[in-house]
């Protein structure tokens, strides 16, 4: 063994990352297999343990394999397509705009409720079962301790307990401090934005989204009768902050709606720099920041990246989050940190919904206070990043080479780039009729962008069912693909 | 016995029915005593059997007495107020205004929570123990059967098996047919306000209420930046049908918010007669009408008026229901009955908060479909019927005389005008100061009308605290009215 000196050490490292990344790339080491031992490869090209350990290490960080407690190194789905991503060139910025595209959003919902469809339309981690029995076992205990008083009323802002343990974990996580009193719970993350929306901006108002943007926004900004106007984002970086602070100076924004962590569909977490410059900006221009932060605790390495709120000063920041992506969608329970508008936001809940379910609240608040939600939380997220790097490697095996993907680093959603030519909405009605849903791009933006644009759903039990799915999409956008060439 | 003609007959029946009336008047009845027997009446005061009889149904349809199975009959408790009304000149017709008094809206809403409150500020039904143990063995069973999907989403419109309980119970009470799809589930009566409002209207649109009205209506309005104009309604027939068409002649009315049957808080149903004009007028007159029915099926005589919806030729009027007073207010369970409205409303319900809890659905529909649910409002009406009795009793002993009331036919609020001079919102001030909590007539009115009214509930199991809560209102009106008096 050499490793004279620090500069033949470099060398030899280099050589080991090489090495495990040429067998990435040629596909003799897989997605899921296990690296050679640290002693073995030691042994096998005559190089010292720490040097294999130090070229794991750096493999890992680079997001090549990863380290599973006790059992040693593991290849990456999303290594083998460590390439195969979306440009930055896709985000744009806008005029405001009305919304339009609601027929399509209203076919690719209908589609979600189909119980035998191949569930790829819906951003939603349906690997329910340990939850759904912890959540029971839970409820259960309250019926019995609150008879009478698990059907009543719950007070407006949300029952006591629950909002205590929000503003725990808001503590213990990250160490922000949150007042159980600035909480207000809602029906779900949504009715948190449209609550939100509704108590600091009002019909004809410009709300700035991100580009590509979640559907659902872009639904209650028409609903509510405001305009859009997209802000170019990076799926590197999230929204680009020179074209917000160009967006904000030449247009009437009212309120910036955004998802900080981990954005959906592009996956995109902003760094606590970027945080804090973005509200920076927001509080300059007098505007406000809606932040969607309902993934928050769903990136797969289990780090929760604190709100931007944490970063204002003028308490011009709500931050909507929920339990429907990490406990029970069907409970409907999401809620705000509403910073200064904590009043409005209590007056808009009551005259729109009154309260929020009580015994879901009662439910929840015990499943986080007896550590069940972050036991379901350490089961979720590993299960999450498995069929994510499943997914990732099927797409790159099935769909033609000019397909380009995100690289999911949480959440339950992929947001892939189809050749030049391929429609998705035509790929969606072909697909429907196949009895698969994916949610066109066309929804994403106010103004029907990404029209060969898909985002795929990967939170659902992997299944023979979703792998067949994939093939039949791969092979149905290449065949579009290669339409189109001809046409 | 004479009884030889018809009319002597005719003549004696009128004896029996004066004699009863006059001892109800003098209080040698009370509220809760039982009628001399057919049999002794017909020996006492020489009057057949049949004629007694006869009586005794003429005196119940006068509501004055009440006949029990296999018992006899009784005094009603509100025989003894039967004068003691509020008149029809409180009703009134305005211009378009925003609503205001939200302040003291905010005020009565906080003290609804207080656990120590004597509860006569909120409209609901809270004799729940035997819904909650029915309910609760229905959700059990549900949890048993459908782990997973009881915790995941339910479709935008609600769960199929729970709108086709609510059409088949329309279909059963009342011969109305309504069809599964044309129902949407939302969170509560107050979420199918608000979508029924959007989806019909938007800010700065003008919306008749009645005068006065519930003021949940009234801060959704204000919520939604509208503008309330009031109609003129009066405590036997409800919305005065001459006065809407003068307003509707007169201002660009978008859409009519009433209730027709137990309106809040006058407590008044219009006839099916009053209800066909009224469709007639707004169809005529092309706007819309919100039908508010959540205590449709609270009538103490069990009788369920037919929407005013089934009048319609031309799909212009919508339905909001709930469970949240007949079953479980916290389950936030209601919906829309949605006429031709009923693609808009799916949109925006989808966008304001994606769908409603499915396990509080999954439950009300077992709890619908095996009987508990008529068990339930069969042991809830009378129930309430006796606290309404009660409660108009206590009144008129320990009210100052100028106090008139309603008569309560159903539901659980009475509305009451005391003297002149007497000011509701110090009254209120100084009810919560000694722990009980009233819903002062202002906020029943967008421009805080009806500053000597307020507005009790009954719907608490009856105890010692509320007679005494009673005593203490009835003091402090006498008090107060004596001082306004001395100014």
């Amino acid at each position: 063994m050499l490793e004279a000196s620090a500069e033949s050490t470099n060398y030899l490292y280099r050589q080991v990352i090489d090495l495990i990344g040429e067998n990435i790339d040629s596909g003799t080491l897989k997605p899921g297999d296990r690296l050679p031992s640290l002693r073995r490869m030691s042994t096998n090209i005559g190089v010292s343990i720490p040097t294999v350990r130090k070229a794991y290490i750096e493999l890992e960080r680079l997001r090549r394999v990863e380290s599973r407690p006790q059992s040693g190194f593991y290849v990456r789905g999303m290594a083998a397509n460590a390439l195969v991503k979306p440009s930055p060139k896709f985000g744009r910025s806008t005029q405001p705009v009305p919304v339009t595209g609601q027929s399509l959003m209203e076919r690719v919902n209908d589609a979600l409720y189909e119980p035998d469809m191949v569930p790829f339309g819906i951003a939603n981690p349906c690997m329910t079962r340990p939850a759904a029995k912890a959540l029971h076992r839970a409820m259960k205990r309250i019926m019995a301790r609150a008879e009478n008083r698990s059907i009543s009323y719950a007070p407006t802002r949300g029952e006591a307990g629950l909002r205590r343990q929000i503003a725990y974990r808001y503590l213990d996580t990250i160490g922000m401090t949150v007042e159980p009193e600035n909480i207000c719970i809602t029906n779900g993350g949504q009715e948190a934005l449209l609550i939100a929306l509704q108590s600091v901006a009002s019909k004809g108002d410009v709300i700035a989204v991100e580009s590509p943007t979640y559907h659902g926004l872009l639904e209650l900004i028409d609903s509510l009768g405001m305009l859009a106007i997209e802000v170019e984002t990076c799926p590197e970086d999230g929204v680009m902050l020179d074209s917000l602070e160009k967006t904000l100076s030449a247009h009437p924004v009212k309120a910036c709606l955004f998802s900080t962590t981990l954005s959906n569909p592009l996956g995109v977490s902003m760094t606590d720099d970027r945080r804090r410059k973005l509200v920076q900006i927001i509080e300059q221009h007098d505007v406000c920041l809606i932040e969607d932060d309902v993934y928050g605790e769903l990136l797969f390495d289990g780090h929760r990246p604190k709100p931007a709120q944490i970063h204002s000063t003028r308490g011009r920041v709500l931050t909507c989050g929920s339990f429907s992506k990490t406990a029970a969608p069907g409970y409907r329970i999401g809620w705000l940190v509403a910073g200064n508008y904590i009043d409005q936001v209590a007056k808009i809940k009551r005259s729109f919904s009154c309260s929020s379910g009580l015994l879901q609240q009662l439910t929840l608040a015990e499943f986080l206070a007896n550590g069940d939600y972050d036991r379901y939380l350490n089961m979720l997220r590993p299960a999450l990043q498995c069929n994510a790097e499943r997914m990732q490697s099927l797409v790159s095996r099935y769909f033609p080479k000019a397909t380009r993907t995100s690289c999911p680093v949480g959440g339950s959603v992929m947001w892939l780039e189809l050749p030049n030519g391929v429609d998705a909405e035509k790929l969606f009605d072909e697909a429907i009729a196949a009895g698969i849903s994916i949610a066109p791009g066309h929804i994403f933006s106010p103004c029907n962008r990404y029209s060969n644009f898909i985002r795929l759903s990967f939170g659902h039990p992997w299944s023979e069912r979703i792998e067949d799915g994939l093939k039949w999409l791969g092979r149905k956008v290449g065949e579009m693909s290669k339409q189109s060439q001809y046409n």
